[in-house]
């Protein structure tokens, strides 16, 4: 038998080449194909972004307009999928709804390889299916998606049933374009494991969405907005974080398991907010709280370098524009289903399957 | 940066720890928690081989009693799960029906950690899933799953609507007792890695689904009936497979990946099959084609070693109880969903999440 490795929960393990994505948590690099993923958050657009991990370069203006009227054209669900999201009872979670919604779009066209026109039809839905299933919950029609909105303003106005401020936008873009892809993780590899069988973009992506949903993973972004909440004003800020340090508990978004320094997506995140400060009272106490509780840090835990990672900032967007805590991990799938099939594609072009071993730790039958 | 070790595909890598299966292709070897699965095919029923996997031994009568009772309590599907099934377009496959309808078994009871009562609800489900969709493609209503009747006699009962004959119900039951476990491999794997976020069962089981679905895994097994097929008499045979051999054809369920010797469930189909030759004119053609086709591999390729694989018996098995092929992979999901629902408890009872890295192949930024 060939040499074995023991390696439970794979750290350290290198499953996969890719050009995708570097996540380098030492020195907080966060790149997407050649460019810094805080730039591209910072100037260019969800359609953009998405172009350059599909396609491997930023478009040009056609290219643009290309990918934005294919998305713009896919937004509408079979009515068969529609259909049977009704049929689901209310208490059912929205990650539940998504991993239903999205294998019923499976169909004989998908089969393998998976392709661009699959991944931008299924791309296009993602966020049909959360707000179709949200106005049901709240008991309103879903309004048309309209055409000359882009990704992101449309998934807003599809939400909320009125087109959303530019600033609104511009915060929730940066969001969607800094969580589009990171690397290797559980869901990403879940995508990468049922491609490699040659089974199709579908269930790769179903398998995700299930990995996602777990806490673990899909994070619990609204610690951070319990904590923003109970903070309440920007006088609030230091006598609250002060007691909450004194009492030795943990400041939810600060610090990361990756990023020994910076989170380069906070850094984007509070670019993108500090310039929307006066537009929003949320990105206002938020990058307050930021200040106040970064000097705190350092007098409770010098030299500890906690800064705060995505969700501090994800969760200042998320309050800003609006949407509920259950939208958050639906959100961070609408975004992410962007890697999940640049990912399949780069699989599926030099697929070899991902079979592993176990070791067996019971006995011999005699 | 800790040290990294590159394992694309990962050939060779230990990810679990396991008590439950042993998979020894060098001699031949499927252990089942410390009994030979050869033998439970032959001396046991499915539900007492399940209990084996998910309590860790062979039950007591009481206890095999409750659990085929517990089995049979929950073999009815929720009203919305057939609702939602209907609206399925007839020419979408049985595995993303399969898929979606498990899905759709997701509701908030399901949330962490997985237990014996979530795994036993759906291991009964999924037998009636295929078997309703079946019926409604051909038109007929769904017969009630009969309480008196074990899982597998239930099973070909529901797709049948009339009771099976024992020899076929026994032949099934040794086949779905052979494939509920094998190991790890992409399915498996799948299920774990999504269970490892502390995400549901549900949403580990509907990634299994998915990566079984790719016929790098769940493979072709219509490929030997085909054969089996075109050589349609015992007389035929010699003549048939002479004439692939000579025009050097691949034969159809000889030889595998992993087993170099025999593979032991192909043994084990074997003795179930000539115990039941007499009843079945599948079986006796399957153990005579295995006989001449043995003969002739050792005439045309010497010391090579090819022996019947699992598929070349499943497939016999699969006809002779009349199974269509589109029902062989969606029957294979019916029984394996036993070992990757055992896998999910083990992993939860001792959770790491699975997060292997990638390494970046694309340039740096300026």
């Amino acid at each position: 038998m060939a040499e074995q490795i023991v390696a439970i929960g794979l750290e350290g393990i290198v499953v996969a080449e890719t050009d995708l994505s570097l996540v380098d948590g030492i020195n907080g690099h966060l790149v997407y194909r050649n460019h810094w993923a805080r730039d591209l958050a910072v100037n260019n657009t969800f359609e953009e972004v998405a172009h350059l991990l599909w396609y491997g370069h930023l478009p040009s203006q056609q290219e643009r307009d290309n990918l934005q009227a294919a998305l713009a054209d896919n937004r509408q669900l079979p009515g068969h999928v529609k259909a049977a999201i009704d049929l689901i009872p209310a208490d059912v979670d929205m990650m539940s709804v998504l991993r239903t919604a999205v294998s019923l779009l499976g169909q004989p066209s998908h089969s393998w390889p998976p392709t661009l026109e699959q991944v931008i039809s299924l791309t296009a839905k993602l966020p049909t299916i959360v707000a179709y299933r949200q106005a049901r919950l709240e008991g309103r029609e879903l309004p048309e998606p309209r055409k000359d909105l882009g990704h992101t303003a449309n998934y807003l106005y599809m939400l909320q049933g009125k087109e959303p401020s530019s600033a609104h936008v511009r915060a929730l873009d940066a969001y969607l374009i800094l969580t589009q892809e990171h690397g290797m993780n559980a869901s990403t590899f879940a995508a990468r494991v049922v491609a490699s069988t040659r089974s199709d973009l579908i269930s790769s992506i179903t398998a995700a969405i299930g990995a996602l949903k777990g806490p673990l993973h899909g994070g619990a972004p609204s610690e951070v907005t319990e904590m923003m909440e109970q903070i309440g004003s920007k006088e609030n800020a230091e006598p609250w974080l002060r007691r909450a340090l004194e009492a030795g508990e943990r400041l939810m978004g600060f610090g990361h398991r990756v990023y020994k320094t910076t989170d380069p997506r906070a850094t984007a995140l509070r670019t993108v907010a500090s310039a929307l400060a006066g537009d929003d009272p949320w990105f206002d106490l938020a990058v307050h709280v930021e200040k106040v509780g970064l000097q705190l840090l350092e007098e409770y835990k010098p030299g500890r370098k906690l800064n705060t990672n995505v969700e501090f900032y994800a969760a200042a967007v998320m309050r800003a524009v609006g949407l509920a805590d259950t939208l958050f991990t639906p959100t961070f799938a609408v975004s992410r289903v962007v890697g999940w099939s640049a990912h399949v594609l780069e699989q599926a072009a030099n697929n070899r399957i991902i079979r592993p071993q176990s070791a067996y730790t019971g006995k011999m039958p005699d």
